[in-house]
């Protein structure tokens, strides 16, 4: 037909894991899209319906080797859904070819190359396209991102807490040091190799901390809060494994420098997020249940005692993980930043 | 815009539970359909949104009492998600004002008012109606919806179990006799009705046979499956209760009276669902985790000591009740059965 | 047999909730306790097991409507398991028939009559008593507690909360304002009777938080951890309900106020709980998993940025409520303080 | 003190699986147990309570290597708790050092060599044991177990299937070919080892039956229930996946090949057990949330359309597992068959 759009031609590159599978339902919804391609390390071009049963009948692809060069021939954009390392070992090669790359792990996150060694044991191999690459948070960065050709998606811890710590940092309302960031995830967000500790004997009828002091979305959302308040900013961030699938909850702790209520800073957040579809300013406490499955991020304030509390909660695989790459594709290439990621207009 | 064509308006009569949320997200994805009006017993007109928080932001409607001539006025097609009783009440005054109806309550499905009386323990108010109404399981009622004015939607566990033993009766493979369905189902299925049994303490961590013998969706099995086969089938239904939100898996088992094969009735079921798109015939074992929030039903069989085993999955709230409704709904109104349900055509 | 002892004799007022039955199966291996009344509202006298069918067997009682007097000639103590209000208006009743009294509910936690009036909504009836009842937390109180012949059994999270931070107050680590308490608790907290927001549909795969700023175990807490200290504590808590049957987690965030480090403060709580058999100072971030259907609380300390983080996990059940009991119990009628507790001894 | 008997000492060999720490939580919790050693592969001697932070400050042992004489020196019973294989590979030479050895794993359970192989893929190692060892279901074998070396411990489905058939097949109540067994199990009966299909984001919120026709539980339940009832007996066993911990049930049915009624299959049960403590014969459907943590198995008996259903439950590390292990233990050295199991004479 004359009046058809041609489609975007996409790649997923490491097709095995949970963001991939929930990246390629998305897309799927997309209507301006096309996956052509999905990678994994199996040398036998399994189809990608017997690595997600679920896809079975929704997308007749078989998975390949990860060459860029072929990759390049086909698609026009690749989404990394590589661990890290292994992501910035492969994403040079597939700019190189020409390919734009939204890239879901964490190497191309921090600007410093030596925060990254510090807090992930390695080397950066790519050092100099650090500081150069747009961080794909669009509800901070949306202008930033058209005309780029890598965009680092963000953390799900990191674009929860930042979403609900940014509007007061930015008002001036708390202190850039000591705010308490106690998060709750789901497990899906450990990822989908077998390990002792996300088995489902051992996180069922159970909840942990973990991490403590050192998990990696802390200098992340340091470093974006600092960015975003012109402040150094030094959280201190907790996160703890909740028996279920996927949903992400913050509950934030930070005493007001100023003297405010509680209506005042609703208004503050409504006002922040007034261009941004995605962020839902509540008077309810949010519910993970109300979000999951969806790119909604739900946030209210509450001030007692002095502390301001503010709950965030989204999807860790959709808002925290491929809802937001999406969002980033389509500020990407042109398309409404809302498209495949809502309900048709009524 | 001239092109743009208009919309079917639909009204939702019952919004407060679990199959009127799942409907209104679905339909919020229909692009022919909008929704004009949702009906709850609560005198104060809340915002759907306050009795379900995550539409908050995606459908701006106040409840409004049920009146059938006002939703007549402004409404083409009701769906009727009342319990059953209020549901027969209502039912024919919302058709005698002109209006379409899709009942997803058990009020219509049985053709015998005396059948009726015995399970549900009421007189059945709207008697000579049964039997002009169509049961609306579109995989074997396909040809009949278009044109009806009443839509009798089928219980969850019913589709479950006659989708799974369908093609096997038909083919004469098994005897209508002693079927045996050991139906394992998700807690949503129950209502959100607060009741003891359903509380989360007391169905976590736990699982049970419930309503062995009586349970109300038996006789509807028997009646639709006598009805495909042309033989009186009576079947052996237990349903179970299952610590998951949504999902629901039939195991059935019945002896093989005729020699077969896996691969025979693997294609068996294969020929008889070719041209129903929300029945996939997989190799492994169906898991409800790959079809809840989806409008699939994934079947497999197995053969071993002469006895035809069939697992049958698929999403209560999805393919048992609300996705089947708008299956229903496209039928009846003329649009492609897939729409709403399906991915965006790759 | 001659040397056999007398058994103290029990009844359990107000058995049909979650801490009746824990506090009943405790009881059960209690060497030297018989259970020889239970007490419900319903006029049939049921037999125990036909409200708490995991009892079947075990325990051969009907139920009977509370009278005080016909309490008071079949045992010694009684265990009162009933909401507020209930519990002031019957426990007078039970001590002037001679019983001694553990009160599991809230009525004679909180010293001062108005501040109960103001956080519960109730005028207390027997205001005189209050401030003269021990609060049943023996790792606080262990030698008030015998001769007393009510005591009051504290609250699941004031529990977990007030272990985590009074060796550090008590220490003058920190602040006594501002000490931020992020509770997460399992479902059974929230007791039996059927509510919306604990169906298993409503809480299951989902996390929030809530009674943010006014739950009523907050004043409990600053009472307890005021009169440890010796100066006036006010902290900010939070409790989050987590899709589990029990286990409850506390993470507690104070600035040090003095220098120090993780390896002392590890030390002053191992030297601060020296007595106390079921508080466990550990090396490794507790998991609710490792404590639930025991009475043990396990405690962490971590320092972070300044911050002392502790980590408190308990069973909501047993050491936040019907284990605390028993051990309350054990030490009011001069029991080895863990009988029915712990292991035999190996 | 002169009367204290001495203990029985024993050694766990295997103990960092789930059924090595639940039967260590029963022993800790028996009179005449003491327990002296516990072994793993680890090369570097870890605390118990390393591999299982729950029993710290209830064990206080380090584990070891496995060698037989060593352990013979300590301990006069071992429990092994290893994987099939491992096990024939080991308990000859535990035999050979004068242990009496219970045998958790499958390795003594099938009396012919042959059967074993074709169904674990392993030629048997010490075929001329098997057949000489007691099959350790004490409601069935409880006088042969007295006096036995070597204990086989049963399979969890196995004494769950065998338990709610066996009074039925003994009283010619339905027909040995052809018992349809639908069994449902929590995840910790797949074991500890990080699998993919036991991670907690693939089981939880799913449901699926798994090894259909060819689990190996299903030769155990067809050779027991064959020696009891005198017949050759084949069952059609489909175990399922739930998402829950622990728990097992197995809902059971048979066409009734005589005339019977409910209450008299309810008496067949009751006689049958009559003289067993720990299966309880039940009026209502047994939930598995009843006997977990306990080593009961609640049974009830239904018949609906010439169908006897049989439900029976147990928990599948305590009466499926460990528990059995301890009765079996408790016949074989001439304790209570009851000790540690059951609550406190009251």
């Amino acid at each position: 037909m004359n009046s058809r759009p041609v489609k975007t031609k996409v790649a997923i590159i490491g097709a095995t894991g949970y963001t991939a599978v929930e990246l390629i339902k998305i897309l799927l919804r997309h209507p301006h899209v096309e996956i052509v391609a999905a990678t994994t390390r199996r040398e036998d071009n399994p189809p990608i319906s017997e690595i997600h049963p679920c896809l079975t009948g929704r997308l007749d692809l078989r998975c390949e080797l990860l060459d860029p060069a072929t990759i390049a021939a086909k698609a026009d954009v690749a989404f990394a859904c590589l661990p890290h390392v292994a992501s910035m070992e492969s994403i040079p090669l597939l700019l190189a070819e020409g390919l734009k790359v939204i890239d879901l792990s964490a190497d191309y996150r921090l600007t410093d190359p030596d925060v990254y060694e510090q807090w992930y044991g390695h080397v950066h191999t790519d050092p100099t396209r650090l500081g150069t690459v747009v961080y794909g948070l669009p509800e901070l960065y949306r202008k930033q991102i058209p005309g780029h050709k890598l965009i680092a998606n963000p953390g799900c811890y990191t674009s929860t807490a930042i979403l609900g710590i940014s509007p007061l940092l930015c008002g001036g309302y708390i202190d850039p040091q000591g705010i308490i960031i106690d998060g709750k995830s789901g497990v899906s967000g450990a990822g989908r190799t077998p390990k002792l500790g996300t088995l489902f004997s051992e996180c069922n009828e159970s909840v942990t901390a973990y991490s403590v002091g050192n998990h990696r979305h802390a200098p992340e959302i340091d470093q974006v809060l600092s960015d975003v308040s012109g402040t150094n900013t030094e959280v201190v961030f907790t996160p703890h494994l909740i028996p279920m699938d996927r949903g992400l909850l913050c509950s934030i702790y930070a005493p007001a420098i100023k003297k405010t209520t509680e209506q005042e800073l609703m208004q503050v957040f409504s006002d922040f997020y007034r261009e941004s579809h995605f962020v839902r300013i509540v008077d309810h406490l949010p519910r993970t249940k109300d979000v999951i499955h969806t790119n909604f991020c739900d946030i209210t304030v509450r001030l007692s005692r002095g502390i301001i509390h503010v709950f965030s909660a989204l999807d860790n695989l959709v808002k925290g993980a491929s809802g937001v790459a999406v969002q980033n594709f389509n500020l990407m290439c042109g398309y409404d930043e809302t498209t495949a990621l809502v309900d048709s207009p009524q």
